[in-house]
């Protein structure tokens, strides 16, 4: 079940099933079917808008903004079948959570 | 408990407790510190090395700098008091799912 | 005259000229007159393009990216009151050329 | 003779004269004869540190970032062995300034 899925987790697989719907009904669907540079040149547009709110200081648009640069960032990983628990897994492993323990102490919690 | 906790929540928790530590014993806590705009360039680079990555090909290096990204942009996050939980729920808004629902769900489950 | 002009000066001069115009009918007025952000945006945005090109090797549309970067950079500038030939000035006094030895070479040129 | 020259070209000719330089005497050697990346990664670097500046409001600033990209997009067209001349060409031919017509009048007054 994915009652426990975190929002990320979940949009990506939403993304994954969008893969094959119409491109002309689906934005996420234009970008997977279409030319890779594309879903590229959004994550650095949308960065640039992240960088801009970041310095201008109105944090409802910094987080519209951030929110935009996640969902075209996992896009990417899907556009390039990279599931973003690869990148959990590298943060985890620089930032000294073990992915293990995680686990283990989950199962117990439940 | 924070065992169900994403490593995105929990990074961010890390860089928030960070904020205090010396500089020079600390990268985050550099960052946090420092200049706004070290942590606006951070950002901006590493989306420029997600964008290489991607266009190249390494899988490897595209977990790396995503992985990259994602922290920058929580220090960004942190940096500006803003917790990532209101980038989520931008995102749940967004993509409809019900931030309410999950909740109830998640009661359910346990 | 403007016949030694480099075309990067003429087109700030073309740019400045359209500062007035209708913004429906020139797209450098619409950006002028419109928010300096989507300015700042326009200049990431064409990095990011020259970066995709630069790194996939289509020569031609590298060079089609770097005149899109130019030109932004030129309005980008013009928002900003700032005459192009301060960052020449900036570049002649990084590397070593006297732009006073330049303009004295100049007059004995001609 | 190059008295006519502007700094972006004559520029463009001292990135040319540098290419087979020690790396470790020169930055611009240093770039040209490693990896294209670093390259790539230094124009989104300083269009990164452009967009902040622009946004910040501090002039000085705004030239001295716009030199950096301006000097890393030349050595990006370097390392991809593109004479910057087909940059002011592509502006020529959208802006309408006819290269003909520059160069006749130049000679003109001669």
């Amino acid at each position: 079940v994915s009652d426990n899925q975190h929002i990320l987790d979940e949009l990506y697989q939403v993304i994954l099933s969008r893969r094959e719907a119409a491109p002309d009904s689906s934005y996420t669907a234009s970008l997977l079917q279409g030319n890779l540079d594309k879903v590229l040149k959004k994550v650095g547009e949308e960065a640039t808008e992240v960088v801009i709110a970041g310095k201008g200081g109105d944090k409802e648009q910094l987080v519209y903004e951030s929110a935009d640069l996640c969902y075209h960032l996992l896009v990417l990983l899907a556009a390039r079948d990279l599931p973003p628990e690869m990148v959990w897994n590298e943060l985890r492993r620089r930032f000294g959570v073990s992915g293990l323990t995680e686990k283990a102490s989950r199962t117990t919690a439940t």
